[in-house]
Formats: C-alpha cells, structure tokens, sequence
C-alpha cells in the first residue's frame, strides 16, 4: 500500500523518477555521486567558511541565507539518498547501526 | 504517541540525546557541523577514488568495502540531520521543495 | 636580494599584501583557511564530476573548461599558500619530506 | 642546467618518477587527481573541525598535530601539482594570473 510506505522512502522514489526521465542513470555511478555529494556539502561549508561560531549560529536569521542553507541541505540529502540506493543501502539502518556501536565505543561519562 | 513519529524523527532523538549525554553540544555549531559532513562526505569519496566507473558499481560486492560504504553514509547522515536539527530545517521538506524547483529548472525531454 | 627570492616566495608576499590591503586577516585563521581550501577543491572536483575518466582526460581541449580548470587551481594554491604561511610551514619542504617517507612506504616493485 | 629548475619543478619531477616507478600513471586521470586533492584538503580541515578559532590559531604548539598540519599540507600540494602536471597547467603563473583579476575585482578600501 502507498500509504504504509514512508516521506523517506517516497523521496528515493522521486529521486530515482526525475532521473530517469531525463536518463540520467548512467552517470549515477557511486563514484560520481560520491564526488557529487562532496561538492554539495562544500558548498554547505562555504556558507559559514569566514563566519565566526557565533554568527554561524545565527544564519538562519537572515531570510537569503536560510534559503542557502536549505537549498544545500537538499542537495547534499538527494546525492547521499541517491548513492544509498545505487548501493542498496538503507541509510537510517546504516545511522542506527553505526549510533549503536558508537554508544559502546563513546561511553557517557558516569 | 511515540507510535506516529517516523524512524527518521526518532534517529533524530537518538542523536540529541548521544551528544547532549557528552556534553558536545557546545562543539556542534552549524559551522563546525558542516565542516564535519565535508569530511566524512570526502571520505566517502576516498573509497572511490582510484576506482573505474565499473569497479565503482562493484564496490558492495566485496563485505569489506561494503562495511566502509554503509559506515561513510551514516556518518555523513548523522552530519546532515544534526546541522539540519541545529537550523531548524526539515531536510524531507527541503529536498522535495528542490525537487519541484528542479522539476521546472530541468524540463524532461518530450 | 629581492633577486634570490624565488616565484614561489614572490607570490605568498603578494598573497599577502592582498589580504593586508583589505584588512581580511582576520577571517584567516587556519581553521577558516583549511575550509576555504577544501570548498575550492570541490569547486575543482565539480569540473569533472559528471564525466567519463577518459572526458577527464580531455578536458583542457576546451578553452572554457580549460580556463575554470586553471581558475580553480588558482584559487586551490592560493590557499594552500595561506594556511601555510600562517602555519609557518614550507609547503615544499613538508612535501619533499612527505616524498622521502613515501619512497620508504610504499617500495618500488623490483 | 639542473641548477636552473626552481625547487618546485624538481619536486613536480620527482612527483613523476615516483608515480612512473610504480606504475600509477595509469589512476592520474584528471578526475581521480581531483577527487583526492579534495580527499586529503578534508583530512587538513579535520584537524581543526571542532577548535574554536583560537585553539586552530595555536594547532603548531602541540608536537603531533604540527606534524598532521605538515603532512596534510604536503598532500595536498602532491595532487595539486600533479592535477596541474596532466592538465598542462603552471600553477604560479595560474595564481599570479588569477591575483591580477582579484585586484580588479576587490579594490582596496580607499
């Protein structure tokens, strides 16, 4: 049913569409999304690359900026989405699995 | 009800909670978060970067490398929601707002 | 002598005098200088990022691509000079070490 | 005459030899070089992913990360020149080029 499936999971499917009608799958090899998504996440990186910590916290107060950081932050989510599924990974798995070996590798202070 | 919030929500909830428990917050500026998902983006890109195109697509063939694939994606998901968490930005609900744009921006071929 | 000084020295003096003249030392520190270089080696990345290795190889036949190729190694060096200069680190010195530890580790085949 | 090649041309020349000697000539596509020139720029920008400004402006005082600052800086410079060695391109004249239009572009404060 096409309500059980989740936001994320019809996103991929989106993704996986506007490829396709436009034939972009052959360039969609995990080496170029690799590289892709590095790009998209400098790109997210030179927004705050001269800004000091504190008015880093504050991009989001100014409309053009938060527009920036949005924008990348889409970017960035469709490469990494896109190579988990040319990879056939699912990446929230992948997150929980790596949170649970980090919760014994980083213990909490007791 | 704990029931309707979707696994990215809670994977969300998993990471406040890992960070505050140490004590990191103070470290996770949207400008030092980025700077994080550039590195492990790049790492990523480190698997793939001697690779052909073909042997790129053959990556998860081996249990090795597809250990480090799925391990580079989490961490670079872990980066993203976190910076996205720290802006207040929906990272599903940006992504499909770009893929409308780019929908418009990138007519598919008639 | 200002004749003794080699290119290489002549350029990061007029790095230099450029970030004094507009008063941008104080967006230099290495942290913000190691960023700034990382987002220009993507923007260089990016040329390539879609293409086949063999296109790669072929990418200074076009004078457009030729020219963002040489604007983005530009911009690569340029900063690579800086975060060194602030370092205090002679970026040929370091490497040819770097060559010396490398010809140790990684042996000639016989 | 060997004493007239600049310090920076015989390390392009011994950047060559090595790669020659072990056959690597053959993965120095355009596209991979650049792939790690961004790869190692992250591994320099990791060093100072988590510093405040002031802690990234005193990264020299400690020994050990002196040393990675050194070492990461020389691989970077490795697949610069050798990204610039395949193009075709002198980095120098590609930076002075490149700081001539900046003057024009950013005028000094009068």
């Amino acid at each position: 049913m096409a309500d059980s499936s989740s936001e994320l999971d019809r996103t991929v499917e989106r993704l996986r569409e506007f490829a396709a009608a436009r034939s972009w799958e052959r360039f969609h090899t995990p080496k170029n999304l690799a590289t892709a998504l590095v790009v998209e996440a400098a790109e997210l990186a030179e927004i705050f690359q001269w800004l000091t910590p504190e008015e880093s916290m504050d991009v989001m107060s100014s409309e053009a900026s938060a527009f920036r950081v949005r924008d990348e932050i889409a970017d960035v989510l469709a490469y990494l989405l896109q190579i988990a599924d040319v990879c056939g990974v699912d990446p929230l798995v992948a997150l929980n699995e790596k949170i649970d070996r980090n919760e014994i590798r980083f213990a909490k202070p007791s």
